[in-house]
């Protein structure tokens, strides 16, 4: 019964499309495939070129402030080898126009499920479509399109916000223009759109407060320490998502605002989280001009916390000393900012981690009504 | 410098509990802590006493819906070598009592922390202190009071809420009643609070579909599936969190409608995700009062989907097979539902699994223009 009706869903009618960004991809998307048409007409031999995705094709200007992708350019040429390859990447893109003709998107997921109805170019197992998708993604970077602009969404959401921030987004639907007030969720949260490229914002608010833990957040906000310090708490959730980092990029690039992390006192907080947040990461270089945020500095937890404020700690693991010292040795973020360099040297000396959680030694709300005032008085000194 | 301001928070002016699951917990708190005091003063061999947490002592009445916790207790009497852990639990019941005085919580981290001012009854790592929460918590269920109302508060956050549901909460600090419009979050969503026992709602949905991936979730909510199905969307992200398993469990109890599972079809989708969601799990029986939902029923992806729509599939993986196979000879849940039994059978002789995301062979939007709605249309129909 449901089988008869199994069948492909009607397309939905090819609307126009008005928006300046979704113009410019579709422009950049066309032009690509454009060259591919001419150079098959004329001898046969069409190229894709992406940048290559590796740690040798990274580079790190101080004034940039993030991680950037080098020029070396991977160059596909179409052969009998490559026939493959070439066509799925090319109905990946007529995939990614049509999405935002009819104004949808797909996770990576999806997109390989689609491929099911691809005849001989569908995908056999999932990774072939991701690197097919990363392929993409970082040719298309090169023009300042995103995947998100491609249409290509990520599966997991942002972090939750509260504070003195309104969003303005639209009616999924309608169109409609809605305001979303940050500080009318009493003890819930905003929750960050997969994309958030469409997104403006509205606030007075003095800095954003970027926080590693679910826990921390929530005593924050529940105790509306966004009101009394007049800031935006986003909840990171660990390494924040590709969703969680544009949104705070967006906001602070739109209203000049400084954004503070705070985060564990460990090499992992601190090289994973904290650096992926500011600077981006190493394999994903292409896309670090989008997801970084360079002006973020760091609040703490620091190493000279953990010693100020008497914390309790819990020993480094094997893990974290390697993951400090190649930090130190090999990352260009550490080599070039000298104050961590010392910080992270200083902790592996300690040999020890501390929690942003361990401030509860003195109280619960200690973190309220002390830690983050005294902090916060000296925010030239933040670790940079 | 920050050393010498590094001393402990003032501690909050003492509240007038008027809330009246406040009192019933302090109340709680207070009958066994007068026990112990009262045994201490006369034959010196105070107990504590809580439930066997073994699978065990799990037993699933159908009237009833969920696993449930047996009769068998774990009695602790106060001696030599219990001396410190009845200290520890003494005063964890003690930091509850001031929590909910001074309108405040914690998470499992930071009562940890905490006990590091406790002398003797620290904590020495964080699984003995989760441990004694544990036993509180199972002591106290007993009474109908959960760990929430006892003010200790899981770190993860709830799920993505959006649809036709406005939340009732207050704001945390004045205190002024709030209404919460979820239909205005744009292509955002609602962030389900870390404790949900104080909010409210107000619905004319005639469903809550619980959706086991965030990239299904923002589908439906960015194309207002909400909207035309009138229902209420909760992303669940995987196995649902405490704070989303009561939160639909105390939407659908106090708005009296009914919950829809929409997960993958595998049995990890089904016996865990699904499972948890209904009947709650094994090991945290005495729970499961507060945390499952004995309504919900299961839209799909079911076994007989998969050949119905045709959808592209896996391989069932040997843990896969494990799993299901264990369900079906263990698991009271599966023993006394003969469909569910049937339905497990099944997808192990196919060998084969699906993802809801696999409809999306027929079209991005097929899930909500075709499979959906003739889902909706047998909901009697639907596996319990």
């Amino acid at each position: 019964m449901a089988k008869s009706s199994a069948k492909p869903a009607k397309k939905a009618p090819r609307k126009t499309v008005t928006d300046a960004t979704d113009k410019h991809t579709l422009k950049c998307l066309g032009d690509e495939a454009r060259e591919v048409y001419e150079a098959s007409i004329k001898d046969g031999k069409p190229e894709l070129s992406s940048p290559v995705r590796t740690l040798g094709n990274v580079k790190f200007d101080p004034k940039v402030g993030y991680l950037e992708i080098g020029r070396q350019k991977k160059v596909r040429t179409l052969t009998v080898n490559t026939v493959k390859s070439f066509a799925q990447t090319l109905r990946m893109m007529s995939l990614s126009k049509e999405m935002i003709e009819e104004d949808t998107f797909a996770t990576k997921r999806e997109a390989y499920y689609v491929s099911k109805n691809w005849g001989e170019a569908k995908f056999n197992e999932q990774p072939e479509s991701d690197m097919v998708m990363d392929d993409i993604e970082a040719m298309f970077a090169m023009s300042g399109v995103s995947r998100e602009q491609l249409r290509f969404y990520p599966e997991e959401h942002g972090g939750a916000v509260a504070g003195r921030l309104t969003v303005i987004d639209h009616d999924p639907v309608s169109g409609s223009p809605l305001r979303i007030d940050c500080t009318k969720f009493g003890t819930g949260a905003y929750t960050i759109p997969h994309s958030v490229e469409h997104l403006e914002f509205d606030t007075d608010a003095k800095f954003v407060l970027a926080i590693e833990t679910g826990g921390m957040f929530q005593r924050l906000q529940a105790h509306g320490y966004w009101e009394s310090a007049n800031c935006i708490l986003v909840s990171m959730s660990g390494v924040p998502t590709r969703a969680t980092r544009r949104f705070i990029r967006r906001l602070a690039d739109a209203r000049k605002i400084p954004v503070y992390a705070f985060v564990d006192c460990d090499p992992y907080g601190i090289s994973n989280i904290y650096r992926t947040l500011k600077a981006g990461s190493g394999n994903t270089a292409h896309l670090n001009r989008f997801f970084c945020v360079p002006h973020a500095t760091y609040l703490g937890v620091t190493p000279q916390d953990i010693l100020d404020y008497e914390l309790p700690t819990h020993p480094l693991l094997d893990v974290d000393v390697k993951r400090a010292k190649d930090a130190l040795k090999n990352d260009p973020f550490f080599k070039h900012h000298k104050p961590w360099a010392k910080a992270m040297e200083m902790l592996i000396s300690m040999g020890v981690r501390a929690e942003q959680q361990a401030l509860a030694k003195w109280g619960l709300n200690y973190v309220i009504e002390e830690y983050l005032p005294q902090k916060l008085k000296k925010t030239a000194g933040f670790l940079p």
